[in-house]
């Protein structure tokens, strides 16, 4: 099964510092400091890449699991918003909630909600982070 | 505490269908499908991602660690390996590997792989696959 890589660079220290990342297929890259992942200046943080990378697996399992019920689906749109905290013992990621619409001809919404929920336990990134990031789903259909 | 966005898009089914994401600074975006993801097909892949936040994160909380220990880096270079499996219930992520080389005036090895080893499992993105996704690091002092 494929292996993916990615690369960082930090330069400095904690806080007089400075990263960059860069991801394998190079198509991704961005800058990043203290300040961009635990204050609001400019720039990315890792947890926008962990949320970019539960948006996309959960969006496409979902379209997976919409097929097997015979229901593929046109279109689905999810976005995902991940939590940092300092939860005493130091930073953590607490929460990650996603926010989905789904265009999905031919089902109901019971249906269509257990798939969602069935979804946010079963997809690769999801089963990653299991019992320790607490991950939230609110479905809707189109 | 910063809360992080990122957005995904899903249009047809599991294997004929394609996705883009985009993270929330909007620096960082890209297109996948089933062939870039589980096969070698051109695109991105949420692993690539996992694998960006994970090496940013490792090399930012390195430099934090070695500073405490009054021994500031200079460059911390860090690659970061994802590999995603079918283990038989479904496609896991199942080991990041992480490959650093790290320029610190005046540390010792012994000191500098204690610090290494404790950023591997004390780092946010690492505590957030904690016993779900094997974690190693082959560290070195440049």
């Amino acid at each position: 099964m494929p292996t993916r890589k990615a690369s960082a660079v930090w330069e400095g220290g904690l806080k007089g510092g400075k990263g960059s990342y860069n991801v394998g297929t190079g198509s991704v890259g961005g800058e990043y400091t203290f300040g961009s992942r635990f204050g609001e200046e400019g720039g990315s943080n890792p947890e926008e890449l962990i949320a970019s990378a539960e948006a996309a697996c959960y969006s496409m399992a979902l379209s997976g699991g919409l097929e097997k019920n015979g229901t593929p689906p046109k279109k689905i749109s999810t976005t995902a918003e991940c939590t940092v905290e300092n939860v005493g013992v130091g930073f953590q990621i607490t929460t990650m909630r996603l926010d989905v619409t789904a265009s999905v001809p031919g089902i109901d919404n019971v249906k269509f909600q257990e798939i969602a929920s069935a979804t946010l336990s079963g997809c690769p990134v999801s089963k990653a982070f299991a019992g320790n990031v607490k991950l939230e789903v609110n479905a809707r259909l189109a």
